[in-house]
């Protein structure tokens, strides 16, 4: 199953500047081999289910091992099976009616 | 790793009327037995991280399974090392400083 | 426009507990007026969209007020033209179908 | 109060293609001449409280208007009083770290 996943981690207990733990959060992404794009509230993420939520569960240890505390995240995700889905098209198809 | 999840799930290409969805993922949560509590805008979710994912992906499974061409689902959730967390314990909390 | 809102405040950099930020602005909501149903991961509110984002707003002022330099806030929200919606009718549409 | 927002609106009870919507809401924003960067799961936004709350509204009247009866949204929102924020900073910040 495909999913498409915007991912906002906050780590908590840790004063109010929070991007070194988003950045080491990037990187593992980055080495899960993931489909992403970074914006300013959160970061687009594409792959398989399995793929894609065990690099979440990643980026909760890993910003734990970093310090943090406590972690409050939120998700918007989204699967279907009308037809395949990408990053990329749900952004062009919206551009294309402007 | 104990997870706290709140879990909003909208199907689409359904109809404005998506309540029997969401009763069908009540009952794979019960059936899962984590511990939750429905309210108006989502379900409360506590249980260890890889139970609480196994289901919000059955959920997904089951609501594509009814016929729904599409979903998409918000998440809240949150992990912490200082302490062990509950649903209760979070509501109890605020309540004691009202 | 009437008006269903969850409402999750994650005031940032005073520490891990934030209840007493949380209970604040459960007074807030009352001293609105509004009907609220707090959760553990959130507060359901009801009421008309002037009404609710202006409390919304007094949120944020009030825990700024309080010390918090930075807020993180996530909702969730809803609204309809084909009939009336309430807090206690959502919830009582999915119960009826268990 | 400077406000940036994270938009996601949900059209429901029009189908599963929604982009149309979603392209009228970002006329919507331009229109506000609100500072925008539309991706694949919302559209950040930058600007004073009152008037990205003002936008907001007329998205929910827009889409309504266009003839979806149920609109589900959510936000992710941030304030903070320690020093001016910006989209491209939030962004760049991560960048640099990586």
């Amino acid at each position: 199953m495909k999913l498409l996943l915007d991912l906002c981690i906050i780590p908590m207990g840790v004063g109010v500047s929070v991007s070194k733990y988003i950045a080491a959060c990037e990187l593992v992404l980055q080495e899960a081999k993931l489909k992403t794009h970074l914006h300013a509230y959160g970061t687009n993420i594409e792959g398989e289910w399995d793929d894609v939520m065990a690099a979440v569960k990643r980026c909760h240890e890993k910003v734990h091992e970093m310090g943090a505390p406590r972690i409050s995240t939120t998700i918007r995700m989204g699967t279907r099976t009308d037809r395949d889905e990408s990053l990329e098209a749900k952004v062009r198809s919206v551009n294309e009616k402007l």
